[in-house]
């Protein structure tokens, strides 16, 4: 197939469906029940190791076994990069020696990282042995960098040139050079001890004179991150500063490798999923888990959510007498505690993501707080006449309207101020509030909404 | 001060914090108190254009008015791009007519489409007055493109060959053209009808030789986006396809312009925050929205909330008879409510996630019913046994064990399925998942949680 084919043959996959459609996926596994190596070869050709690495995940262990015994050595070390890590493991483990080999050797030192970090010992020195020596030093020097770190992220291939240079030195030395790295997008200017001084686009060093400086064409804002940042922060600042590629520095600030925004992209994503998932009281899930895996990691959360509904049960048994006198109270207590657990995970929610984009700070904690208070009231004036209304109407009794109006009210406030002050207190104890915000705020907001809506009748009623 | 005393300075803020800090925000509101517009300069000049734009957001509307009087001139247009849209406005309203037509004719075309699209007419009008005729056409016709589309999104200016040039030839001409972009990462390859054939990084031109032939360094992989395409899909395939830039065409496939990776990452980034809110039942809501913008927002979810409590209590109320039998049924009544509407919310959430990566497709759905199905089984059976003998040693009542034990393990499975089928439903009919799947979901629970265990009990207690 000649080079303008392929283009042609990718720009129609662009118009109906990038992402692997039904139909694909059929025939693939089809070619793997007929055991048709060249039809499946044929049918993969035109799939990114992206869109292939989508599909491995989406079809069973046994397929997935039978399909990477039949595609061989077409394997691409990519793939492995592309592939969550529930599956990985399942994959590696089913490549012949020779294919992984060839698959790891193509990968770049920070993919290997990527791609060995979480994988358990065996398989890691797997890898590591199929790489050669001068890789291996690399990875296993990356892997001395805490987790999660800039050091992790970032690719050791750098293009760099003195601060003094023209931009004609620094097109030859390029041009000179035999190990440029696959994508770049900045030369990085350093000082005669390798700490980087700026950078210059490569935009700016093509439509510039030779005999130009570079560092007159440096750009205005620069930033560079420490082997040791939190690659939390990386993301953040690539997305809050629109950096494309950002320099990495050790101890003393020489230059030791570069972060480019696809790096960044990826944390950028899997922190969004976390922080979704963990607002939902879900771990590290994905669709590949096995069904132990996800009952084990729905479990904890279930567990806790049993604690506290219990403790919500002790406030509703405090009140047996006045429950066994009016039944309708059993009747419409579970609606006060349910629109006060609405209304807080609503406030908690945007509280969660204020914090997370750094929105949320000392400077207008206060402002906030008041909002989420005056909200809660105003929304719980609005439901208290709704609810008692239809209180009144259902039950004819006008005592029973004014006690779950009034519980309205006092949920709903206590809703919006639990939804602002318990994220801002987790975060400032150091707790991710993403993760353990939504149990406090519900138990909050059940035993509060309980309390005031059966206490109230109590006191009003009997 | 020097650009060396720039670049450290900036390095400085790097280590601590590159995020507004509250003793910056705090001497920069004294400085507006003392009207000392020299000290204000002073300490905004080190920060981002970014970083202005949240200290805009985090302040009130008084402060903000003092703050962009006494800064005056040294407004940047860029500062505009970054706010908020809920602030927006207000800061435009803000701006003597000299500084804001100054602002917006630093900015690139694409960042004025960005900047006005969503904005009152009178407050477009304004802008669009304030530009050069030449970008005022380009930006009119920009919105002349969907909202929301390919075409809203990229940048008019490209850089492009025809394909059978060199390297010599590409370089040469960049370095006589007056207008390149600001940023861009690759030169288009177009055909003799300006129809993009594949592109080349700039690394690659940089490391070739003069006489190599474009066409000979194209990328291997090349994608390009209609002008009318959802920048949801644009955005998705940067992010799966590790995509830095790609061109964008008309109906007739002729190159019109180039979207970049970091506007990509932008849109990424909204999505995620609408799915978050929206699964919290939220609108697009930001900090700096006013009490009543809030309450106005969360008001419709409420309200759709009370209706299902409501359908829930009636459910409650055909057991009324039940419930003044046996008191103790509804001290545990919303114990099987709750723990049922959190295991919805887990799986709800996971296939929701899912959908939106792509990961959860006709391919393997039901695989993943499945196993919902098993997993919320499982749990149940976990949970029943630990609730029953709760139930039993707290009330004493062997059967109200049995009772909530088989409710427990029936909602639980109820919760999996209705995880899972609710939001592949929506998004068979073309409801965005993320926004409805949270209601009907704690629908079938509450309902079917309260009738299964108030169910049972009258007919095994009574």
């Amino acid at each position: 197939m000649s080079d303008a084919d392929q283009v042609i043959e990718t720009d129609e996959q662009d118009e109906d469906a990038y992402a692997l459609t039904g139909k694909t996926v059929a025939a693939i596994l089809d070619a793997v029940e007929a055991e048709d190596a060249a039809l499946l070869t044929e049918l993969m050709e035109p799939l990114h190791a992206a869109d292939i690495a989508d599909l491995l995940e989406q079809i069973d262990s046994d397929k997935r076994h039978r399909l990477i015994a039949l595609y061989g050595k077409a394997f691409d070390g990519e793939i492995l990069s592309e592939l969550d890590e529930s599956v990985r493991e399942d994959v590696i483990a089913a490549l012949s020696p020779e294919v992984l080999t060839e698959a790891v050797r193509e990968l770049e030192s920070d993919d290997v990282v990527d791609l060995i970090e979480d994988l358990e010992k065996i398989h890691q020195q797997v890898i590591l042995e199929a790489l050669e020596a001068s890789d291996r030093v690399a990875v296993e020097r990356a892997l001395t960098f805490p987790e999660y770190s800039a050091g992790r992220l970032m690719q050791r291939e750098v293009v760099m040139a003195p601060e003094h240079w023209s931009v004609g030195e620094a097109i030859d030395f390029m041009r000179a050079a035999e190990d440029l790295p696959e994508q770049f997008y900045h030369i990085i200017l350093v000082d005669p001890r390798l700490r980087p001084v700026g950078h210059v686009t490569l935009g700016k060093v093509m439509s510039s004179r030779r005999q130009e400086k570079l560092a007159d064409l440096a750009e205005p804002s620069f930033r560079t991150f420490s082997v040791t940042q939190d690659e939390e922060d990386v993301a953040y600042a690539f997305n809050q500063y629109h950096l494309i590629s950002a320099p990495v520095v050790d101890d003393e600030g020489r230059l030791v490798g570069v972060i480019t925004i696809d790096d960044a992209m990826i944390v950028l994503s899997e922190e969004n999923e976390e922080d979704i998932l963990r607002l939902a009281g879900v771990g590290p899930e994905s669709l590949s888990d096995t069904t132990v895996q996800i009952v084990k990691q729905r479990f904890p959360w279930l567990f806790v959510n049993l604690m506290t509904a219990i403790l919500a049960s002790l406030v509703i048994a405090q009140f047996e007498a006045t429950l066994a006198a009016v039944v309708a109270l059993a009747v419409l207590m579970p609606i006060v505690a349910s629109m006060g657990g609405n209304a807080g995970t609503q406030s908690l929610t945007v509280a969660v993501r204020a914090l997370a984009t750094r929105d949320l700070t000392g400077s207008n904690a206060l402002r906030v707080i008041r909002r989420e208070l005056v909200a809660g009231f105003l929304n719980g004036c609005v439901f208290a006449v709704l609810m008692g209304a239809i209180g009144i109407l259902w039950f004819g009794t006008p005592m029973l309207g004014v006690v779950i109006g009034l519980a309205m009210i006092a949920n709903l406030v206590i809703a919006g101020l639990a939804g602002i002050l318990v994220p801002l207190t987790l975060d400032k104890v150091g707790v991710d509030p993403a993760l353990a915000s939504g149990v406090f705020v519900t138990t909050v907001t059940d035993v509060m909404g309980f309390f005031a809506f059966l206490g109230l009748a109590a006191v009003l009623m009997l």
